[in-house]
């Protein structure tokens, strides 16, 4: 199966209009993607999305159809036989591997994650299917080792994944119909506490026991909603706080301490995304409280995962699905949390990255981890209306995802609207609110 | 002064042809820069350059057009008033933060190094003449401290620089001709040992008395070289090796180990650019030795560097004038290196670099660490035939610039000439050398 072409949509919704998903940082965002499409002889169709939350987009996509040049015209047995190879032909390419994380690193995940669809497309398996039906040996081989050795080795990961090879046959049961336990995130900045407490009773209704608030705002109303929101579930409800990196390490500090009554399960980015030594510090700092450190949604690469899981700084392990180099990379990041006992709750929402996530759950607690007791993935019904297989829930659970790939396939029509700025939701919008020009910035400091 | 228009240029130099500059992870670079110019209704143009070495040098382009929507229409007043708050508006740009370090960063640092070479030029000084006449409170001001100042506060910083203003004219009177000393690269890869000792031979005879080995090839032939080299030089002059992070942890150990006996000043990237506590195992495992870790060509943002050098993983503080977001994020790191007493060793090379970091060195050493014990700056002779104002040395030393701005206007026929892909250097050139199909990666691992 040759690749014959590919396509690259700046996919663009304009959700500032009603602040979904906003935080201290990050104030309108317009929930968007890089959607990768990659054509092949065969009919089938590689997709993967890079998500992003509005300007920025079109950098993204501009990386993408470079990086595309190197896969275009090429087999899929090739990736297939050796997927590190595509890895390191993006990732170490010699002049590219400049540019850094970021942006380069996005972009070299979009072009893997589209083959690995591809590849589960051909098997007619879901990708977790895919994965989980790969060797020890080949799952090790597809890790970029470099960097990473001295806090797991191959041999190390090889013995976890022939561990939990052991008792494969009976998890794959387990999780034949029902998939990873799920959390919501409940309490948005923008909701009053009756807002909060209602959608929190809607999704205890729906069979959700872990909910999550948003904080960074003033110390006081951040506190009066955390203990509203432990008074309203009672004590036995699991409760997660978000700060989206707003504090420095002394400011975390002093807000943390005001949270410790109420009995959290974790703090989920009080600091900057790599500041690992921060993060030391805060889980030291708290290390007889209830909850611990959870971070890497912005995550930018398994040396930054590596150091924050063998230090200890952190306990949950947050995976982006599309933040880092692809599985590759994931794969690297979630045998490295196996090793150092830390559960893996991979961040969700934005577009259609609970659809993707939910496969890591999956390969998670079948073929590493092996167990579904401590992991959280989390879920937000944010614009499932936009693809052709929106993620379904049962009793708080991922229902286990049966479409071959990722199941990213977006609605045509919602594609051609979206896609920015020539479809009919951007074409007549003022210039002010699209783009970089959008810079209502709300004062910061 | 209004900026009245923004022009970037792609412009790419094939250096790879004679593979000036290659390492063993960029083995054919092309040195290349994004190139802005900032058109004003005064006739002054502001001028920057982000470095990169060949194809990802349009990602960057794409970057700072995009952010340049930013400021096309302010007031340069409006900048010198606050740099803090074109800073926000870019690095906290509530979309765009999304893009992370890398490209963003980088792309935001182009627009402020732009800005800043404008108020230079309006002021007609030199850019360290700018800096080192800011008042201490004012230079507080355009630091960003959200996240750094568990390292360094405010305070602090205002300490240092108050205690170096108290001898500011004195120092400024000393190098009043004679800016920082320098080092230099003489033992590139694809040298023989004889030609590198020629090099060597020269530079001492031009007043160099502190030289730089590549390494991370097999250990037998580093050791080799190392070993030829001290004995070529004897045992009292300074002698540095760069590995450009081709090694995990463990190899960096083993190899470092054989390098113990030759008296080596630093250890320049043994590992991968952001492995903080990597640097911190191998500054304890070599806490005897001669030589101390150095790295900072590749650190990604301040937050790295706070890292590095609050828990002395290295010695040496390798700052980059295009990596982080220019002069506001820099002067961040050059007060962090100040409080913890790391000399300031700034990267050059590449295209113009040196052009740039002299105005660093002359800073940190007049107005900031207000010493030149113990700093090394980074010189090499490459393509100053490109600027109108090539850096000038004198007896191992820079010459103190004296150019308003950077200095780093570029010749015009220069810039049409390769400028990519339509310049006549690049439009005959065979396809497979341009951009990111030039895909001859070196065999890695």
């Amino acid at each position: 199966m040759k690749i014959t072409s590919a396509k690259v949509i700046d996919l663009r919704i304009p959700t500032s209009d009603n602040l979904l998903g906003s935080d201290p940082f990050h104030t309108e965002p317009d929930y968007s993607s890089a959607v990768l499409h990659l054509e092949t002889d065969s009919g089938l169709r590689g997709v993967s999305v890079v998500f992003t939350i509005g300007a920025g987009t079109d950098w993204i996509c501009h990386g993408v159809e470079d990086l595309c040049q190197l896969v275009v015209g090429s087999d899929l047995e090739e990736f297939t036989k050796s997927p590190i190879t595509l890895y390191k032909r993006l990732i170490d390419h010699h002049q590219l591997r400049w540019l850094h994380d970021g942006v380069f690193r996005m972009a070299c995940g979009a072009v893997l994650n589209a083959m690995w669809d591809l590849w589960a497309k051909s098997e007619k398996k879901p990708l977790w299917k895919l994965l989980t039906d790969l060797e020890p040996e080949f799952v090790v081989d597809c890790i970029d080792w470099r960097n990473i050795k001295d806090a797991l080795t191959p041999e190390e990961a090889l013995e976890i994944l022939n561990k939990a090879k052991s008792n494969k046959a009976q998890r794959e049961q387990d999780m034949a119909e029902i998939g990873p336990k799920a959390y919501c995130t409940a309490g948005w900045l923008g909701l009053t506490n009756n807002q909060i407490k209602a959608t929190i009773d809607k999704l205890q209704a729906d069979g959700f026991d872990a909910f999550k608030l948003k904080v960074g705002q003033d110390l006081e109303s951040d506190v009066e909603r955390i203990k509203a929101m432990r008074e309203h579930i009672g004590p036995d409800i699991d409760l997660m706080v978000d700060a989206n990196q707003f504090w420095g390490v002394n400011e975390a500090k002093e807000h943390i301490q005001h949270y410790l009554p109420y009995g959290l399960k974790w703090i989920e980015e009080p600091i900057a995304r790599d500041d690992v030594l921060g993060y030391v510090e805060l889980s030291e700092t708290f290390k007889d409280a209830s909850f611990k450190m959870a971070c890497g949604e912005q995550g930018a690469s398994p040396v930054i995962f590596k150091q924050l899981l063998k230090s200890d700084a952190i306990h949950y392990c947050q995976i982006d699905a599309v933040r880092v180099a692809g599985v590759n990379d994931v794969m690297a990041i979630i045998l490295m949390a196996a090793k150092f006992g830390k559960p893996v709750c991979p961040h969700g929402g934005g577009i259609a990255l609970c659809n993707m996530i939910q496969h890591y759950g999956m390969w998670d607690q079948i073929a590493v981890s092996g167990h579904s007791d401590t992991q959280l993935v989390e879920y937000i019904d944010f614009l499932q209306e936009a693809v052709e297989d929106p993620v379904e829930m049962k009793n708080g659970h991922y229902a286990t995802p049966t479409t071959p790939g990722w199941g990213l396939e977006f609605h045509q029509e919602f594609l051609e609207d979206h896609t920015f700025p020539t479809g009919k939701i951007w074409k007549n919008r003022p210039a002010e609110k699209c783009g970089a020009k959008f810079e209502s910035v709300r004062k910061l400091n």
